[in-house]
């Protein structure tokens, strides 16, 4: 198997556009990424994306997008995985260049969410859950994440105040990310009285819906040498499943998709929990933040909040956790998280953050997840 | 790079299933499958899909079907390329072995299209066109293949009797194939007058909306040797793109994106067009039958309909295509239509084929495109 690296990155600004539709933002990422990779060619294009069918009524979407970025006749292939499509797209396109078929592959993500109705959107979102067993039956999808923060509060004894603390960070480390959605701080007054969505998940425990693309380059050795002088390599990846529907699930207090993934991309990457010095992690909700530190090892089961509140995962502490703002303040736009994840790491180990940058970044993970982690990816990168 | 094998092959009839679901059928094949495979545990799926966001309102597909099928917590993805997402989602998972990453992999297709009144069932297909630049102008898919059929009779000069000739010899075929849709013979002159769907492009020439699941197992030679007795090598891959919307292509009498493909796949494989015994292509309309016999190389330009005339492509002849019946009358279920022809090819190469098996089949192709012509996989296999 080739070793595989990344050596260019593009990201849009993460907002509402109402003046460029979905062609334009991923047409904008690529070229980022692809000025950012000296200009490279690539010969392959995977593309993640969740909702473009129903939203914009477009399908083909590969080609649709790789054909607006100037990039013709190459392969260009669609990879759905919900919100955790972006990680998806890049496991796939991973293997394409690992395998020898591609040397140069653009892996882009994309989503554009708010141009239809928020009613319409958040109804399409919720597809990322077991419609027949799940949502049909009422539970919407932030109702499942609220099952999980209410028994996760209740068998730890975690109050509320405790998990604020997450959004907290988020929007802190947000005002360094210049194309952040919410760069923003807020007091913690502000997210203890926000307005409960589904008890006890309240206002400030969700990622917001917004419009944004994200590209990466990935190369082989002797591709990488000739585009980069910064290449990152991608020593570790792992993809794994749960049930679809919670009601399957043998435990509710961890993600074993999350546990999976992270287990096969750390034996990959010969590392463990301790050496990882930065990480993008998929908090949709506040819960999924904290419970994922747990999952990835980077805190014992039920003392996320504490490490948290300790300042474990603070800028230039001993892990710098989501400096992008994470899905929480950065923003999250669903298909292509898992690629902005991917970038900003590539970033911050490159010494190339600019205000974002945290310090001694070395190694880092991103995590990535479909559903209430139904679909996971972790992917590693090392400078 | 790894050579890669089809080990097992599993199929669904194709009809309307009113008692059977996406999962059912995805479940049926996938269990056939591996059954076929003596039982193997794949380590990963891919599956091909285009319409289950719009008509089941389901995301995450991969894990919603793998889980059903009882593939648990390994790596699961949908891919999506129109039509053509199961040729797309084989390329994918033809990375996955051939990278070493993983050994065995279900390589799955499944599409429910009969459930939804035919004018949605017809107006999501058609987000296979530029949504932007044709269909809202109110060109339907049928009428752009109509646009190239019309262009192609006139500058070769071919009558519509001619291109009649092939939903002849597809329904003919596919009184061969147990799972076909429609397994019934048609006389020229019922083809000659059935009604206009849009002017050239009359109904025998478009294939019909059904449900079906198709799936295959690929693995590596060591995985391959364990299992079966009769692996099928796949020698040659290829993909590529053209421009989404017809207006932006140099040409409509040939389809660049299976030029490009089978130019990639024959060169890999180190064969030539004329070492193929046997093949299944993408016949959504006949006209794409009839340029494709063209494009990959199996008849010179415009003199496809000659060499249908003359029989070269009939069962048993110097070229077998579609024995199956193609899609116009084994059927199109669309995202699956490109792991049945896999599917199809890997059981009349191991002389597995019953009923629709042909003679002395040695080396086969399969041809699936997305859009009209926009992404196009070839895949060669052998014996």
């Amino acid at each position: 198997m080739r070793d595989v690296f990344v050596i260019g990155v593009g990201m849009t600004k993460i907002k509402a556009y109402w003046e460029k539709s979905l062609r334009n933002l991923f047409a904008e990422a690529s070229i980022k990424a692809i000025e950012d990779a000296n200009g490279i060619s690539p010969d392959a294009i995977f593309i993640g994306n969740m909702a473009a069918g129903e939203l914009d009524k477009q399908a083909n979407l590969g080609v649709y997008l790789a054909e607006y970025a100037g990039l013709k006749e190459i392969p260009a292939i669609r990879v759905e995985s919900a919100c955790g499509s972006g990680g998806a797209a890049f496991h796939a396109a991973y293997l394409g260049v690992a395998s020898g078929m591609y040397n140069a592959i653009l892996v882009g993500g994309v989503e554009k969410l708010t141009e239809t109705p928020s009613m319409i959107t958040t109804s399409v979102l919720a597809e990322a859950a077991d419609q027949e067993y799940e949502t049909y039956f009422g539970a919407s999808f932030t109702a499942l994440n609220a099952l999980i923060m209410r028994y996760y509060m209740s068998v730890f004894k975690v109050p509320y105040e405790k998990i604020a603390l997450w959004p907290l960070m988020m929007h802190e480390n947000a005002t360094y990310n210049p194309l952040a959605q919410l760069p923003f701080k807020v007091d913690l007054n502000t997210i203890l009285n926000s307005p409960l969505i589904a008890d006890p998940i309240r206002l400030f425990d969700c990622a917001p819906t917004g419009d944004g693309a994200a590209a990466v380059i990935i190369a082989s050795e002797e591709i990488a040498k000739k585009h980069s002088d910064t290449p990152i390599f991608v020593p570790g990846i792992g993809f794994a499943t749960d049930s679809l529907a919670l009601s399957r699930r043998e435990n509710l207090l961890s993600l074993k998709g999350t546990n999976l993934a992270a287990k096969k991309a750390y034996s990959m990457a010969k590392v463990n929990p301790n050496d990882i010095n930065i990480a993008e992690i998929h908090d949709a909700f506040s819960i999924l933040g904290i419970i994922t530190l747990e999952d990835l090892g980077f805190s014992t089961k039920g003392e996320g909040t504490k490490d948290l509140e300790n300042g474990k995962f603070s800028r230039n502490s001993v892990i710098s956790v989501n400096p992008s703002g994470g899905l929480k303040a950065r923003g999250h736009p669903v298909g292509a998280t898992g690629i902005y994840q991917i970038a900003e790491i590539a970033l911050q180990l490159r010494q190339d953050a600019g205000k974002m940058q945290i310090d001694n970044a070395e190694l880092g993970l991103a995590h990535n997840i479909g559903g209430v982690g139904a679909s996971v990816s972790v992917t590693i990168l090392r400078r």
